[in-house]
């Protein structure tokens, strides 16, 4: 399985809506078709970021494309600053795919900063969520510490350890108008420690770990009487789903 | 604003319902009513773990005093392992109290590998989630990484940037009864990067930050288009509040 970044088939600047719309593809458009066309031919599978026109608008998408074709698709459901202008949010929820090693979820950078999402994947049962990222310097006082994480390390990190999942997180390099990228991918286990990465920050790298998703599903079992997802305690979390206010307190 | 560990008046291994009575002690018993006389000399806070007798039961308990005395009690709602014998779940939700410098949430421990909590914390407001902690290794393949941070302080970091507070966990050393406790108390900022620690594993260790809680509210506003709270999704996460499913897939 090959994750690649947010956003990969059109880059992430956009400067006016007919950049976005020059730059959209439909998930049968020549950029998934080749992808798939790869897939088939080498028996791998690939979730990857695409500017996705469809005909309920345009969105920031990762699809899901496998020796078989397309398998699924998720719509960034948390949109981050200027790609409030270009997009609209997610209308496909967070869905899992099952695939013959594991089940698969998907999100997409900012996505990685409401734990409800990754939360709801893996109560759907994914065994890793794959993260098309386009992690920017910007907005921030401090890029990395003194050990070379970003706060998007931290952030997989996060998600693998509370959901005893597995996380795979592809970032982008360089930078585009004004926009700074940070690389840094990273492939966590299903007890939070890093098994690949970070990568580096400025330049182009391949990580890779051989993955057990089976081990996702024992994890979740954390002690003989002790379940991650089962030892949760919805009723009083009922705010979470009915309550949105921008300004508590 | 001082933090403990948890169960700080009592220990944590207990061996019989026995021992576990006998340690338990009312919110205006002999070890609050202490830490509130200091905290009256002193001028100061003090967020601490105690096994709480009540009228409603035995509870795992982080208590909040300061210089006019007990300001407010969270009782722990995620139980790890054996406390499941001894302790009642939590019957008192998340609640925040403010105080002359910010608001004030708690969680205990394995509260924090539930991102729900936190999540309703910030909800209501609060600036600073103080941890009283009794992180420990059992169970774990592997305690902490090669930079010497373990899992806990992950967990921290997790909580602090997922919701743009500050987070303050306070653990203790040593061992009782095969257990092994590991240290590693943490202070972490709103962006959550480490203030402070993580301290020793096996020695005891004083952490200190001075904080501006005032950063957690602007925090919040990560971008001018971006809103860490305002930016959820409610209508998404429903099954949050709703559904536990104990054995997803």
């Amino acid at each position: 399985m090959i994750v690649l970044p947010e956003l990969a088939s059109s880059g992430y600047a956009f400067a006016s809506e007919e950049e976005a719309s020059a730059s959209a593809e439909a998930v049968d458009g020549p950029t998934v078709t080749t992808w798939a066309e790869s897939c088939r031919q080498l028996g791998v599978f690939v979730v990857a970021g695409i500017c996705e026109q469809s005909a309920q608008g345009r969105f920031n998408s990762a699809v899901l494309v496998g020796p078989d074709g397309v398998i699924g698709v998720y719509r960034k459901n948390h949109l981050f600053y200027d790609e409030q202008s270009y997009f609209r949010s997610g209308d496909l929820g967070f869905p899992v795919f099952e695939l013959p090693f594991g089940k698969v979820g998907m999100l997409v950078c900012y996505d990685l900063w409401f734990p409800e999402a990754a939360r709801v994947l893996a109560l759907n049962g994914a065994d890793i969520i794959c993260v098309p990222t386009n992690w920017v310097a910007n907005f921030r006082r401090r890029v990395a510490d003194e050990r070379g994480w970003i706060m998007g390390n931290y952030a997989a990190v996060a998600v693998a350890t509370q959901n005893q999942v597995f996380v795979a997180a592809a970032d982008r390099i360089g930078s585009e108008r004004q926009i700074q990228f940070i690389g840094s991918s990273c492939i966590v286990g299903p007890e939070g420690w890093l098994l690949a990465g970070p990568g580096p920050r400025a330049d182009e790298a391949l990580l890779l770990a051989e993955l057990d998703l089976r081990q996702a599903d024992s994890r979740k079992q954390r002690t003989p009487r002790n379940h991650t997802l089962g030892d949760r305690r919805p009723e009083l979390y009922g705010e979470l789903g009915q309550v949105s206010r921008p300004n508590p307190g």
